[in-house]
């Protein structure tokens, strides 16, 4: 199996989509955020918005798909991080 | 001014990237990895490798530039997440 270009491009976006699904399942099961960047994951929630209204502008798929799934992942994350930010801010 | 669909690809691609410098930063100055995925951190580093092969495959400028800066993020917080793991299994 000759593997192309494109194929390598498709692997690459499937690993960089994917590998927020550990990190959601790691935040949302033990609740900790202490170690993670609120500004990160505000920065990076921004980017990913850009990205899938890029994605609608020129209708590709494999940016609108991937993005999508990046940024319910990537707003799990932040929520919990604002959620704990501000309940310690209380406390 | 008129913001193109190209320029919110651009603003959207200086995003993803530039998220990764604060907690690149907050990483190296706590040192504190607790919440970070190991999974994720392994996964994204080798998601970015391979799409710096892409960019270096297709001669795209873009890609090679943003994803060389996230490689080297990526990699300085996977580092402090691999030696805090290794450090603290063997305490």
């Amino acid at each position: 199996m000759e593997i192309t270009y494109q194929t390598i491009g498709y692997i690459a976006a499937i690993l960089t989509t994917a590998s927020f699904l550990p990190q959601a399942f790691l935040t949302l099961k033990t609740r900790d955020t202490e170690s993670l960047s609120l500004g990160m994951y505000s920065i990076f929630t921004l980017g990913v918005s850009l990205w899938l209204v890029y994605g609608l502008s020129i209708s590709d798929k494999a940016i609108i798909f991937s993005n999508a799934i990046t940024l319910v992942l990537c707003m799990s994350i932040l929520s919990m991080k604002i959620y704990n930010t501000v309940t310690r801010d209380r406390s």
